[in-house]
Parts: C-alpha cells; structure tokens; sequence
C-alpha cells in the first residue's frame, strides 16, 4: 500500500502527436496489449468504476494500470486494494496526457506481462479529449449528478468516445437526469457510441461493460 | 431569450498574463467594477448557483454576466432569464480564459451600468486555476456527489480560490461526503478561504454567501 511507484510524467515536446499515437498503438498490437483510455470530469467515479472493471475482468486477463494524476497517489493507492499492477503518473499540472506521456507510462509499467493496460487519464472534460493517447479505445464516464446536457456543453469528448458510462444511477430519483434524452445528445454527436448506464458502488451494469470490453480486448490480442 | 449575444474569444498572444490580469484588474477598479470569476468542474451547478446569486443581489447591485463556454449558449439562456445582462464567450475549445481573452468579453459586455461582473468560467478544476483572469475575487464550488478529497487532488484550484461553495448538501444522505473533513482539507490548501455550504436549487446557504460577496463589492467599488 504504501509503495505505489510514482513516476513524474515530463512534458511533451512533439508537435506530431497524431503520428506518434499511431506509432504507440502499433506498437502496443506487436506486442499484443490493449490500451484503454478513461476519461471523465473529476468526481464522476472513475477510479470506483475502475476497481469494478477490475474485479470483473482480472480472472480473464492480466491487467495493468497507470493512474494519472495531478498532485496525489490516492487513486493508485485504492487501486492497488484490487492486486493488479498500478503506478502513479504524475503530470505536475499539466491538464491531459499525449502520445508521448503515455509511452512514458507504459515503459515504466512494463507491459511484458499485461494484456489489458488502463490509463486513468486526468479529471478534466476539455483537454483530455484533445490529445490521442495511443489507446486503442476511449471510454468515458458521465455521473448523474453531473447533469444530462452534458453532451451538448462537452461535445468533443462524446464524439471521440467509443464507449460512454452512465454512472452513478442509484441516485436518479434525486438528481432531474432524462438518460433518454441524454442518450439521444450522446449519438447526436456519436452514432456508434455504446452507451452502458451502471452503479459502480454497487457493480450494477458493471458485468455489460466489462464483457464489451473483454471482448474487444480478446479481439486485439489474438 | 433568442438573442443571446455570443461572442467568440481569440485565443492570447501575449506571455505575460500576470501583468496584463493586474493591468485589467486597476482598469476595473478606476471604473468601478467589481469582476468574480466563478469556477468549478462540469456539472457541479454553477449555472444554477449563478442564477440564485443574481436573485439573491439584482437589487443591490447591477449585475453583469460572461458565460464562458465551448460551443453552446445553454446557459446564457438560462441566465438570460433572470433579467440581467449577459454574454455567451466561445472559447473556440480553449480550457480556460486568460486576463486578455476576459478582456475581450468584459469590452462586449459593456460595463458602463454594471457594478458586480461575473464571469462564470469553462467547467474544469485544472486549466483555469493556472491563468489570473484579472477578477478581483476567484469562488469556485464543489458539488457533494463529487467526493470531499477533491481539495486533495487539485490543489491549486482550492488553493486560488477566495470562497468556495459546496453545493447540492441536499444529497448529502446519498454520497459518502464528509463536510467537516472536506473543510479540513480546504483549510490546509487554503487558510483563508470562506467556505460556504449551499443548496442553489433550493436556495439554502445562498444568503450568506450573497451577503459575504455583496460586502466584497461594496469595499471595492466605493
């Protein structure tokens, strides 16, 4: 518990981001690992919504994961509760992760023994969504409690997203969220979204995700 | 309500914010106006909180607002409704304002007629705590389902700001939020900060923390 590694991620000085994404994610499909890029704004339950996935899928697959985060080790911490392989990126405030910052992660984690990495990216809507990590995925999280117009203000992040969570759906009855009409802003910007409605706290929805992701991971590695 | 003025921000040129948010900040004082810059991550009710700050002080002050946004005019409108003035800024994507681009909006508001301009800024606790808007106050808020280790993990956010607003204490039964251990970590980042416990739909705490930024106008502008 209290040796999380903790690597301080260094800034950028590529300009060609897009190629070096590229390059990182034939090189993760060499070497046979999937990178899952997870993003949402700070609160939505990212890190409980990771623990979750965690649990469902580390009988099946050898998961490695990389917290990113701007200051603190909490998240790696909880993390490491799980049992699988987890460091701490550290981005001294900087607001997202390149392509570049995350070959940074991945060399420290050592894929030789992960099938499924995971990088937490960085609480933050905006900047994330504007940088290809490399991951051959994206997903998101959007909480409840966050609001249902979301897509509408954010619409940059839905659009690159291939897998959208609705999270936190216990306290609907409390919060006004219309996840019909969320859903409909969802593929106005993504058709092909796929859009699961979970509770992290409690695994509901979890077991869907996680065979969707489960899947398209078996799809990459064979 | 269909005439929302937007308008939208160049991104600066200039490197040096800090002078240029202290040049704006001396224009505004010598004009008798007093600029809140009013942050916090997505969804945590800002625009609903604004809405009851203006209810709460349209008629002490003549109010002024900037809605800083990526793409929409979602909450321009709702603002609109209130009565008070007030301007959709597109930020063309950009994560934050610096002191020019609030510059720019603050010149198409006009402030001539104002005394309290608030610029409620792009919903994200990272990028906007780094750039000196030229506000004579920062307030953020802090919404109960986003978790009470928030203080923990953006620091600097917690750290710039003069009030912070924990809002929605009416789902407080529904979240693991500790109040008291929360302003302890406030504290620690922050001293000085006032922190305010509120429920904007309901409109519980709005009149203590309306009447605190009132008495921070009135210093100002006399």
């Amino acid at each position: 518990m209290d040796e999380v590694k903790v690597i301080e991620i260094k800034q950028s000085v590529f300009k060609n981001n897009d190629e070096r994404a590229e390059r990182l994610r034939n090189e993760l499909k060499e070497k046979g690992v999937f990178l899952l890029n997870l993003m949402s704004s700070p609160g939505s339950g990212k890190t409980t919504t990771l623990k979750a996935t965690i649990n469902a899928l580390k009988d099946k697959l050898r998961i490695g994961v990389m917290e990113a985060d701007i200051d603190s080790d909490v998240d790696a911490k909880k993390i490491a509760e799980t049992g699988v392989k987890s460091i701490q990126l550290h981005t001294g405030g900087m607001c997202h992760l390149d392509a570049d910052m995350t070959r940074q992660g991945i060399h420290s984690l050592n894929t030789d023994d992960v099938d499924l990495a995971i990088l937490e990216n960085v609480g933050n809507l905006v900047c994330p969504a504007e940088f290809d990590t490399g991951a051959v995925k994206n997903a998101m999280i959007l909480s409840v409690p966050e609001g249902d117009d979301k897509p509408l203000k954010y619409p940059l992040m839905f659009s690159i997203c291939d897998a959208v969570l609705i999270n936190k759906i216990d306290v609907l009855p409390y919060f006004d969220f219309d996840i019909e009409k969320c859903k409909g802003y969802i593929y106005k910007r993504n058709p092909n979204a796929k859009v699961f409605t979970i509770c992290a706290k409690s695994g509901e929805g979890i077991e869907e995700w996680a065979d969707w992701l489960n899947n398209e991971v078996t799809k990459w590695i064979k």
